[in-house]
């Protein structure tokens, strides 16, 4: 018998020609420690990820507790800065309980898998986060995909579903767009159709809210028992990991249910150092989170002075649509050979197949560099793109 | 209309109550930075966790990179150290290419997805991995579940698909028990069907093979065009986050396919920072692979005389069952007040519904402190467990 394990993934060549065709080519690039790049494309939102009192508590945390937690949360993996940091978060937001994953993503499919399951309903609005999407893929609910920020819409799958237990899930802020979802109008929905709400938090945490504490918070959510906020570490506290707040009995639930927590190591106190630090940053200088709103507000503005499509800023994130995704790549490349940093999103990147330069704000961003930034933007862009 | 929100939850206290009844209650033990107690639960098995080398390559990347990645590996989130890192696993192993993901769990979800889907066979041991089974199910690929370590079952199952592409998906050291799975005798039935294997050596790598190279390239399998490995940094190596090695094809195609890499952010560069500086100790002082198995060797053999049913440990994990859950949970108790921290797995943490003390050894543990767990953990055993 001849052996044939070496065609076994030809096929994996064939895809990356059609990619290679369809200008949909992905390619990492490292960047080192001392870039000179305007950074324009990271959610370090408020510019805590380098901050001295940040990063020198990670720093701390790894050399008095080890470079990882060693085990599950349920096992070895709690330390006493976990629990510290859940109460810290839930303290600040309002919620009556938190619980720490070890990121967002696994914070949403724990989530979302442990509060349905077969015989049972989801509603989810079209443009939720890919790890929204998987934790509905996984949990072998009844799932039904409404229109994008459609509270309408949504309320009446709620209403036609045929099952007992239902939830929402939604965005706060959406990823791409940057753009706020109808939050008290799902949260009417769900309460006048007997459902759990589920957001996902993590463009609006830091960013909205008093002094940052959320989109879930700044709707008077928050404390509803039937509202469940996912969110990152990640983004506006500059570290790593994710985190549910919600009424103490779901995080309990999710304690003894939750297989992304149940099955993988907890967080590395470094990183659980590192937010809590940037939580106590963040109290302390409440500012920061308005000084990034302002920010994407100048940018918003000024890019559709100067001609841009632009979506409306709700947080920190700023997309601009391009003409096609090598249009998209073009701009980009040249923003950067310029010394910007923006991001670039395509498909499979985006719900709607509408490629588009995504730029994300920070606390930290100077007048000057707002407006260095904004001169290469506009004047890199593409024939057909203002 | 009144409001219903506060009932929506409700369907969680019964459930609490029915694991309250079946002695399956969880709660986490938040440790303190200086316990005291003999630590046989975690899997830091190459005791590197805390090597000052280990966690003052974290600490000083954290002050370097700053506390987060900030991004997705494919925007901000790639440092030159998640490059470095993946080429010293490629390398250490005999890989063509690795691929860094946020966390081990990540690491399985994004792989099978990516190398799977509609219209294609996964056959899986019984016994694989939480993070494995979920990404068969977010798969949409048809599922054959196969007996444990049963190789001609695996070859039949593979033998009578109906479709072309297929993956055969495996653990190398089983999570719960620690026995080795049957890899060649895979290998040879993916080979002679046209599938690609996936082994997940979580618990192998940096313990079995030469130097600790893992499982997969102690088999001679680690260079085979068909064959995917993945493996954990938050285990021997002491830290956080997983990876994939494997022919450079099926890296490339992760960068650009697997969702939990594409929508996740990068590990965290103090995490990064930390597996590399470990694998870099292992390199140097390869005795500790060796010296991990002949301790478990120990533990086993020792456990065996004193009358325990205890599996044969191939690597560092070794299962001691219990004659129930309420059983296990009074024997580890017991053992945690007489200052030894062993795992107690119970449903729905195992595959076959038997309750079991579950002991991992490290390298670093002295021949005192393994005799004092084993007069601990013999004397501590309830009725029937020996
Ligand atoms: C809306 C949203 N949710 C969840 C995540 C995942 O969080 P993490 O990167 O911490 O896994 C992201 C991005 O990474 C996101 O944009
Ligand atoms: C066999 C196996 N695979 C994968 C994982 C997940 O790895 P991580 O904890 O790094 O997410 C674990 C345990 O955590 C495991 O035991």
């Amino acid at each position: 018998m001849t052996s044939t394990g070496d065609r076994v993934f030809d096929w994996i060549d064939a895809r990356a020609d059609e990619r290679r065709r369809a200008g949909l080519t992905r390619q990492l690039r490292p960047r080192p420690a001392d870039s000179t790049l305007l950074d324009l494309a990271g959610n370090d939102y408020l510019g805590l990820s380098k901050d001295k009192r940040v990063s020198g508590a990670a720093a701390a945390a790894a050399l008095r507790w080890g470079a990882g937690s060693t085990g599950s949360r349920l096992v070895t993996g709690t330390t006493e800065l976990h629990t510290e940091l859940e109460h810290a978060l839930a303290t600040f937001c309002g919620a009556q309980a938190a619980l720490v994953f070890s990121s967002g993503f696994a914070a949403n499919l724990g989530v979302i898998t442990a509060l349905s399951g077969k015989g049972s309903a989801i509603v989810t609005d079209a443009y939720i986060h890919a790890s929204l999407i998987d934790g509905c893929r996984l949990s072998r609910a009844d799932i039904a995909v409404v229109g994008h920020s459609d509270p309408a819409a949504a309320k009446r799958a709620l209403e036609t579903r045929r099952t007992e237990h239902a939830l929402l899930v939604t965005d706060s802020v959406f990823s791409v767009d940057g753009d706020l979802a109808p939050l008290r109008e799902f949260a009417q929905a769900c309460q006048e159709h007997n459902a759990g709400l589920v957001v996902d938090d993590a463009h609006g945490f830091g960013v909205l809210g008093e002094g940052g504490r959320g989109a879930v918070a700044d709707a008077g959510l928050i404390k509803e028992p039937n509202v469940v906020t996912t969110m990152t570490l990640s983004k506006a506290l500059g570290a790593q990991g994710g985190a549910v707040l919600g009424p103490r009995r779901v995080i309990k639930h999710l304690v003894e249910t939750a297989r992304s927590f149940i099955f993988d190591t907890g967080l590395a106190p470094a990183s659980a150092a590192a937010a809590l630090t940037a939580l106590n940053v963040l109290k302390e200088e409440p500012e920061r989170a308005e000084r990034v709103r302002a920010v994407a507000m100048t940018f918003a503005t000024q890019l559709k002075a100067a001609g841009c499509q632009v979506s409306k800023p709700d947080a920190a994130v700023i997309a601009v649509r391009a003409p096609s995704p090598e249009a998209a790549v073009t701009w980009a490349d040249e923003c950067r050979t310029a010394g910007v940093w923006v991001g670039c999103f395509r498909p499979p990147s985006v719900p709607d197949k509408v490629s588009r330069l995504r730029i994300t704000v920070r606390a930290d961003l100077t007048d000057a560099e707002v407006d260095r930034a904004l001169d290469v933007i506009t004047r890199c862009a593409p024939p057909g793109a203002s």
